[in-house]
Parts: C-alpha cells; structure tokens; sequence
C-alpha cells in the first residue's frame, strides 16, 4: 500500500511531519504532493519537498492524508485535489484529514451524512456541508478518519496505522 | 513505562516532534524537559513546552530520547543532564540519541567502547569519546539507540518502539 500526503504553504508542521515519518516506520511507501511541485514551507517554518499534482496516478495509492493549517482553505480550490478526494471516496479508500484539512473534504461535496470531527472553528463549515460534527480526539467513519488538532495526531496516527495493517 | 525527551532552543523539529507523538501513540507517558522550563523553539520554529531538569525524578522513567539540531552543544554542558545520563547508562535503561544528540553522550563520558551513529559532523567528537562510529540509519548497541539524520527517524522509532513493547 502507498500513501499520499498532499498539502501546500503553511501546513501545519506537526501534521504533516509526523503522520509522514510515521507512515514510512510502517513501511508504508509514502509521497508528499501539492499543486504544484517543489519545496513547501510550514506554518513554523519546516521545508518538505513535494511532487506536483498533475503527476500523481492517484489509482497507485490506498490512504490519502490531509495535514491542517493554513494550506488547506487555498487546496479547496484546487480542482485537480477535489478530484482525487472525490476519486478516493467513490472507491471506499481511506481518506484521513485532521484539523484544517477538511475543509478539503466539505468543498470536494463528500461529507453529506458523514461523522467527522476538526478544528473547533472550522465545524459550521463542515456541518454546511452536510456533515455531523463530532468533538472527539478522532472519528473514524466508514473509509473516513478525522482528527481536531495536533495534540490527537496519537490517536489519529493509531487509526490510520490500524487500516494500513488491516 | 515512562518517557523523557530532553533538548533545548534550536532542537531539530522532526527529530523531536516524530518521537513525542510517537511514543504517545504507543501509550507511552512521555514528557519533555530543558534546562530551565518554558517554551522551547525549533531551529526551523516549533515550539514545545519544557519542565525543568531539576524537577524531573530521572527514576521514574525507562527511556530518554536525546533529539538533535544545535540545542546538544549546549546541553552538553548541563551537568544536571550529564548525571542524568550517566544514571540512565548505568542503570542499563535505554538511551536514544539522534543526529547531534549522541554529543550529549560523548560529553557524559559514556560512550566508552560503544558502537553508534550520528550526524556526520559529530562522528569525531563520538570517536574522541572511544565510540566506534558506524555510518548506519540506526545502530543498536545494548541500550543505546542512535541515528544520524531526519531520514533515520522511521529506523531509530522502530528501535525505540521494539524496546517499550519487549
């Protein structure tokens, strides 16, 4: 199985960094893409290298996950991105986004009668899109796992870890 | 078991955060404590919240993580820390040490006919200290757990991890 992490400028360092360090410990192939490819730099400050979306066979990979942030409110108007997530959901393959990720999932039109949880401020935008917000460390729901911030990256990792093992 | 990760400004962010969620994952207690307590700063600007060495009881943990970056060559000359670690070593607890990180144990006078990694740079200091430096991801020697780089952190986690869960 391969893994996808895509995000942009000002991701949010934690939740990019540690879900992609995690996934390799498991020996999970794992890439990190954005609109467009090159260095992105987080809301703190750390560089991550990414490959372009335009680049990416998303048919190679079983897990997508979307980090916070500030770079996910601009990838919500990233049509290629809100095809690959649309893509991901109709195949049933695991969607994890956590914080300010998503608002990635509510523009892609997929969260109609979904349980999600996210960043506390980023809930009504998520319920508009038809969702059912939940205040808990994560929800998993069906293919879709969702955390709030960066103290539940534990249990969010734990999930994500549990469907790559299953 | 209980865990502590000790550095201070200018850590390496990843080589600090990937063990603090991870070993939280896992279910691990893990704390992170500095010379004085407060917030500390990443050298690319996360920021974590450290107690204070002299507040933390070294006896009731079972590991301690020593992440990299330039917070070591200060650390290295904590003596509070350098005790810490000497009490760690002998009491055959176990000890992991990533990128500038093993400087701590080099200065702890710990290293004695040892066999470790560590950031390139930092190879002589180590082999000044009598270690036997092995240009490796990870090098597991008894207790003692090292790495060189960010891209090690998948090897060095996987070690650390193996040894909570033995």
């Amino acid at each position: 199985m391969k893994a996808l992490i895509v995000s942009g400028h000002n991701f949010e360092d934690s939740e990019l960094l540690v879900p992609y360090y995690r996934l390799l410990e498991e020996g999970v192939e794992t890439h990190i893409a954005s609109s467009q490819a090159g260095p992105l730099r987080g809301k703190h400050g750390c560089l991550v290298e990414a490959q372009a979306l335009a680049q990416i066979d998303g048919g190679e990979y079983g897990l997508l996950v979307l980090p916070g942030g500030k770079a996910p409110a601009v990838l919500s108007k990233d049509e290629m991105l809100l095809d690959l997530v649309r893509d991901f959901m109709a195949a049933g393959k695991t969607v994890a986004a956590i914080c300010h990720g998503p608002q990635i999932l509510a523009a892609a039109g997929v969260l109609a009668g979904r349980r999600v949880t996210c960043y506390c401020t980023v809930a009504k935008e998520l319920q508009g899109a038809g969702a059912s917000y939940l205040d808990q460390s994560v929800v998993v729901d069906g293919n879709l796992i969702t955390a709030r911030q960066p103290r539940d990256l534990p249990d969010f990792m734990r999930e994500i870890i549990r469907r790559c093992q299953g």
